[in-house]
């Protein structure tokens, strides 16, 4: 696979300058290029690799000297990273899963898979479960009873989608992310210590030893198009009705969305993040890697958590948060730069005190 | 499968007015519920979808005003999430995963399992494993060597039990939970820089680079009754005994319990929850999603950690905590109201300074 | 299997005393040794428990009055975690997977297996990848398409190696890791709302809503030698050159190692970290359970992240650090204890205010 300079900048709309003939067959870093790569120098720092390598050609800012560094060919991007996307997607030669049916997989006689489908080694396919068109079930995946997968899937090895989950189109899950699986749902025959904590904000505990009763999901997990569901993930099932996701939403490993959790469209969860039983969240929402959404809570559109937030109350849209508890970043800001200058404002009291109670007469 | 209203309401010991006759197939939110589903409207807020939906019997507070949402009958819950957990029991098709020995399995001709056990396609029981009556070993499941699992569990697809583990009867467990994992140990020729900072609460780091030597775990891992064990969970063994956990716990995705670690009976550990090695865990204990419990801690009978909290010292029984580092949730609620408005407090201070100076007539 | 005690002694080049023919099969803790185990009492307080059990023989700190706790012979560690790491490897039988090819596995006839290789039942090692000697590929593993495995690695049940992943000599690997999986990388094709949110520190979020463009991982993994890699836990391939981490790392369980992130060698990651993409962490460093790392962040050698502690900013070497937003473990502490008194600080100022007021004779 290699692709000419002039390709490429067609391909991605973007303009090069140089040598359009120049065949390019992968990326590397500057310093690390050969001459059939492209080096991918976005920034002026990442440039000065280029005379370390050997790379002919690069993708660099606009307005890059790109002759001064030896080259015989440029990608411009007016916007470096989106052009990343569409290069990547061009270069990626993928896992390179093989193709069909592998004769190890069990497929239930009931399953329906469709055209152009799929299936590596060790792969289970239940009863009733649906596979659409031109979808690639990895090895040792499994696909639960009743549970429906769009058209254009591609589930790496060892992807588990349980019994009647509903998934869009063009699905990209990792090895380990589990769909489906029961939510963390438990009540005792009588109110429990959690329950008088929340309701006394914490003044009253548990007395008493009670044994957790199992509330069974009935729900299922419904997600749109477009999904990406990083490596070991958990989206557990509702309890009356289907947690759900929409569409273009993108998540990665380690992430739990518990429950009954309603998220939009185009939200981004980064890696480790939890999103307890009940929440609702917007569309476009960003929430950063480690950060946590408490139960039952809502967050409006776009909003945005930072890395490690944890949002124990409603969120507005649009709001950029920080901290634990979350609250608007410059409230944060403002609020840690006074802790940090505390130790010296105790120091100012004090001795405001010494003055006064002079002045005063007392002490 | 279909109950009448009369039946779910002996079944579950509560009470119910009206067609006690009418059957119902399934649960659904009122705004969605067809004529042959149960509406979930246990709260006056979520009763008024019921005038969307088409359900003729609905699970409602004592004293709702069922006749006047059009109902035909309601089952009346003294406690309705209770009331839940059992209607939820009656009503859950479950996974349908296929009984009985499939084909694929690897099953060792020196491990015992009991009666009426099933085992999936493409799971693996080792050597010397035993596997009790009615248990169910989901497909793609991993059992080690002499790994002791009781009566009725349910394995869901992808669970792996290792060697030498020992689990009682019930089990619930969730795709790609590892129970019985080596601990994290390791260890430097000389006192490594963790041993110092601790040591010197941090004045003191490492100086020297140094290679770690691993400490096997040599225990394995005990679980009692009643257990449940969320997705992608791990649980290690203990370094010379086991690591213990007592019965009733329930576990959510993603939670990691420590080597050595000790918990009671009747815990809740909620998603990504973090148990450090040795820890000793009371009985019915909460601890909140992505909490954390930092290593040789104490945590009493009863206590309730919210949410992201993180445990650094010991906490007595009945105590509920907030926090990072956790401190009581009522000392952490008011600190951090005195966190909100330090920014006012320094220009009071500075006031104050002010004011003083030209009393002294200093400065 | 069984040892005597002079043989551990001069294996683990340690003293001891007493009968050194005593022979031990097995370790357990002081109360419930039986008459062939070692009892492990390393400090005072586990010595008391010996008069429960029936240990003849324990490893115990140098001076311990052995004797007079009724043992017949000692081993004694002038370090003795690190003669615990010595000892438990002597008597760790390990998790007794079968050795040899299982037939039920799916060896591509492109791959290429090493001198003593063996590979677990339902294990899947795709065209390309390269094995090497002694290595141990247990059950339902997958190794993807041009992976390479050094010698001596043990791959316990379920562990994914994906393709073009590169790992040293002696990996060690428990259940679900996933070792190469897409780094979590999305563009939108104008600013994103988390763009404009960095440039303006959260004064500005985002107010359109745009769909996330992927960026493919063109790079891979490249492991150095003895690492091990926890249950569940994650590393991203890089975008255009490989995520890199050193040699002699250990990562715990349910960690997460972004997309371009580079480790050096002799790194502790505790279970539930988190390092996002791009960071840059050196020799040595430890991070503590459920700790997290920004992007593009840099940590210098020696560093040590306290439990739970969150690096928004670059920190220097040798520096331990606690908090969120992590700040030199000493400053926290000073910090923190001033939050703690922050109300009794309101109520001081309070009453200066008064004071001054009257001084004053305002009003």
């Amino acid at each position: 696979m290699s692709y000419s300079i002039a390709e490429i900048a067609q391909t991605l709309s973007i303009a090069y300058e140089g040598d359009g003939d120049l065949r390019i067959t992968s990326v590397a870093e500057p310093a690390d290029a050969a001459a059939d790569q492209l080096a991918i120098a976005m920034k002026p720092e990442f440039a000065k690799g280029l005379a370390q390598g050997s790379a002919r050609a690069a993708m660099m800012w606009q307005g890059a000297d790109w002759q001064g560094f030896g080259l015989k060919a440029v990608l411009l991007a007016p916007r470096p990273r989106y052009a990343m996307s569409g290069l990547s997607a061009m270069l990626d030669p993928g896992p390179e899963y093989p193709t069909g049916i592998h004769p190890s997989a069990v497929i239930s006689p009931e399953a329906t898979l469709g055209e152009n489908v799929s299936v590596g080694a060790f792969a289970v396919i239940e009863a009733g479960a649906e596979i659409g068109d031109n979808s690639l079930i990895g090895p040792q995946c499994y696909i639960g009873t009743q549970a429906r997968i769009g058209q254009g899937a591609l589930l790496h090895a060892g992807v588990r989608v349980c019994h009647r989950v509903t998934i869009g189109d063009r699905l990209i899950a990792h090895g380990g992310a589990c769909i489906g699986a029961d939510g963390f749902s438990f009540v005792t025959p009588e109110p429990s210590g959690v329950e008088k904590a929340r309701a006394s904000l914490g003044e009253e505990g548990t007395d008493s030893a009670q044994s957790w009763a199992r509330i069974h999901s009935l729900g299922g997990v419904s997600i749109g198009d477009d999904l990406e569901i990083g490596a070991n993930s958990c989206i557990d099932r509702g309890t009356v009705r289907d947690t759900r996701i929409g569409n273009g939403c993108k998540l990665d490993n380690l992430v739990q969305v518990g429950h009954n959790v309603v998220i939009g469209n185009d939200c981004l969860l980064c890696s480790q993040v939890g999103v307890a039983g009940s929440s609702v969240i917007g569309n476009n929402v960003v929430l950063g890697g480690q950060s946590g959404v408490s139960d039952n809570i809502s967050i409006g559109d776009r909003a945005i958590l930072g890395g490690a937030s944890v949002v124990l109350s409603n969120v507005p849209a649009g709001r950029v948060m920080l901290g634990y508890p979350a609250v608007k970043m410059d409230t944060h800001v403002e609020s840690y730069k006074g802790l940090r200058r505390l130790p010296r404002l105790f120091r100012d009291v004090a001795e405001l005190k010494k003055a006064v109670s002079k002045l005063t007469g007392t002490h």
